[in-house]
């Protein structure tokens, strides 16, 4: 297999050059970082798993309209993607108080929001993403306040059919972050969904037990943490085991 | 004199209850805070001076049709203001990088911001007055869209009246804090500015020399603090020298 020009490396992703122009090859790492990458560990298979979820969650998605970067999942690790231009926030939609929200406004963790929250933070590690206001993202041009409308009346539909798809199979969805990106026709740039959707980037509690099924195991941990990704896919129908990893040789 | 009622008592002024129903005396005190009043100390004096800028600010936005608390003032500490409900948020608008946005987006203090900003802060020191964005506002009921679209408009016109106002006496006027409150006429509540406007409450700016001539002073160390305040309110003509403060007696 020819060397392939790599475009960026993430924390837990790789793009690569993809086959065509327009397009790039989305690679799951194992790594997993929390706490701006103050914390990191390697958690074998969870690469697989939501490259997996991820491509279960976008092709649904797009399937009601909601147009998003994903084409197909090339292997266990890889999807083939449509080439974006990334708006430089992440998009947070919360049903449920956890995380930062919790502590910034003194809620105690679990308690059902008056309704769905959405905020949005710049995407800047060495800033530690910072949360911003509507004000801050047109002051300094990060997106228009169309695209705000755009990413904020595509995010509450996410919501809607994430709330429904998880729900179905016993799992509340308590926040979630996505992205989205430019795709240029012309002069004008439409926005859609990119980035992924899984595990790693949702709040997912089991219905009956409040036990989490995410990230949190991780950042808090927890343990298990491998294990839930794969009851998360399990219930959704996609896997049935955890991933036998297959070392090297893969992207 | 006999005893008035304390209605509440802040870090820098006290509301007693008023003459007539639906009016308070505001009491400007000389304690001064920062950071969370982890830093205090009581500057002789300020509470005068902060007394009369803020009559003097006041007076002139009311004259341009900017409904505001003031009614007149008093005594030397003292101003006879409106009653009104507070929305629990600080305004804050910004035409420089300064204090936490320049640390919150790396941007070098001084530097002008594309365009003016303005950032909404929950009222809560428990909580270190959060940021919020209006889904916060919204969703938690602090505020309504309406008047928060009235908040905007009336602080981007107090920031055009101030800039223009210390700009015509050498000062630049880097960013504000206001607050509003509502009065209700039946069943319609009309938003309506609260507070003070003071150097304790501004960003100002030397327009020849940079200096700071406000609470960031304290804030530092730079020393100077009441000389400052009081080379502002000289410029505007209200007060030749520092007040020779009265101890006891006055409210």
């Amino acid at each position: 297999m020819t060397r392939r020009k790599k475009i960026y490396e993430g924390k837990a992703k790789i793009l690569y050059e993809g086959p065509e122009p327009g397009t790039l090859i989305q690679y799951f790492k194992d790594d997993t970082t929390a706490f701006d990458a103050k914390k990191k560990a390697v958690l074998e298979g969870k690469g697989v798993i939501n490259n997996r979820i991820s491509e279960y969650v976008m092709t649904r998605l797009n399937s009601i309209g909601i147009q998003n970067h994903f084409i197909r999942r090339l292997n266990l690790r890889e999807q083939l993607i449509r080439e974006v231009e990334i708006i430089p926030l992440e998009v947070v939609c919360r049903n449920i108080a956890a995380g930062s929200l919790s502590t910034r406004f003194g809620l105690p963790e679990g308690q059902p929001l008056p309704r769905s929250i959405i905020e949005f933070y710049y995407k800047d590690d060495k800033l530690h993403d910072p949360m911003v206001a509507e004000e801050h993202i047109t002051a300094f041009n990060w997106a228009s306040t169309q695209e705000i409308d755009d990413m904020m009346a595509l995010t509450l539909r996410v919501n809607d059919f994430l709330t429904g798809m998880f729900g179905a199979v016993g799992i509340t969805l308590v926040d979630f972050k996505i992205e989205y990106g430019r795709i240029w026709e012309g002069d004008f740039a439409r926005v859609i969904l990119a980035d992924e959707i899984s595990p790693d980037s949702c709040r997912l509690w089991d219905s009956a037990t409040n036990e989490k099924l995410d990230k949190d195991r991780f950042r808090r941990d927890l343990g298990n943490v491998i294990e839930s990704y794969t009851e998360v896919a399990r219930r959704l129908g996609i896997m049935k085991e955890m991933p036998t990893v297959i070392q090297g040789g893969l992207h």
